[in-house]
């Protein structure tokens, strides 16, 4: 990995975010806002991808009354820049093959050998999983979609039970708000337990710290 | 208030969202995602609302190596619609007398008495303290700027120990994701319990249900 076991303040963290049209807005902001945080005392870049530079809007497009905000890419997934950790947010829109989402696929398929952790949250991981990248890996997703989810990698060991799931470099979540969870874990384990605990106080956020508490697999009954 | 009491689908409920640079993402994202689910359900419109129609960046004036992320203003304070429910988030940007943070304290002090709702998320409560129209009710705000912010609102009666608040029409939280827990609370008031739940599940959202349950309070010695 390119990522440095002991980050220290000279080497920047490089984060990323695929963005698309009807993108859950807690599944990147909530994972964004941890990272935000962390870059009031560590160095951190954040790059937000799209397939243009055109605000990106959290309204799917199967949604046609649906209220949406739009946020402004940094990159495009041509012009993105080299990463440490890239995350593959959920929401209504990974739904389907529309160009941008055959895009954001093509792209995570290309850059995950030079990453050096892929996180997803919610239903990203359909999108990992239609990229390949979680063939032969334990992996989890939103509960409420499981099903829908679950069947777009056939060769990915779904883990039914958990708020994430760690496997190598991949971490993957299950809905919405886990991805704040799997976020903050992943800073433990980078940064050190007292960073994730000071960044989560500081947003007087109530951390899922164990990994296989999922109050939400029973609701779904899986 | 305007909004009527028993919602339906034909009578939109009317959102708005204070913006202004170095606001904290989850303050706005949190709610803005339950509004956004609710919204799938029911007739909602959602309006940012800011000085200008430029892009407004998450990132302080005074963070100058922090990361941000860029969302885009639908209307101007000048330009804004009538509203049900107001949003004031907090950040670090709420500090100072830019400006545009001049600007949102004039439009809340101007809109306050047409509004329906008014929710203050984290630090946001300083910028209603600073607008008065908190004068004389109970109110809540971030556990870790505690000193700063109430200093704010000399005639606000302030409560230490509470995840939110709620006076009348004025609906405070505490520091940054309790902007979740009361916005799930007021959707539960307004529109039911069960549409709060809901939202609540399809988040995998852990909730804060108890409005006076403050660990947070605690840890910073209040």
């Amino acid at each position: 990995m390119e990522y440095p076991e002991s980050p220290d303040k000279s080497t920047p963290l490089r984060v990323g975010v695929v963005l698309f049209p009807g993108f859950q807005a807690l599944d990147v902001f909530g994972p964004v806002d941890c990272i935000n945080v962390l870059s009031w005392s560590h160095n951190v870049t954040l790059a937000l991808i799209s397939s243009t530079l055109e605000p990106v809007t959290t309204k799917s497009p199967t949604s046609a009354n649906a209220t949406g905000q739009s946020v402004v890419p940094t990159h495009t997934f041509a012009t993105a820049p080299p990463l440490d950790l890239l995350f593959v947010p959920g929401g209504l829109g990974t739904r389907g093959s529309s160009p941008v989402i055959e895009e954001a696929i093509s792209y995570i398929r290309s850059i995950y050998p030079q990453l050096g952790y892929l996180i997803t949250v919610c239903t990203g991981a359909g999108l990992a999983a239609r990229a390949g990248v979680l063939d032969g890996k334990r992996a989890t997703t939103n509960k409420m979609a499981w099903a829908e989810i679950t069947g777009l990698g056939v060769n990915v060991d779904w883990v039914p039970r958990a708020r994430w799931v760690v496997d190598g470099n991949v971490w993957s979540s299950s809905g919405v708000s886990a991805g704040i969870d799997v976020t903050l874990a992943w800073i433990g384990e980078v940064y050190g337990s007292e960073v994730a605990r000071d960044i989560s106080n500081s947003m007087e956020y109530t951390r899922h710290e164990d990994p296989s508490h999922d109050p939400f697999a029973e609701l779904h009954g899986l």
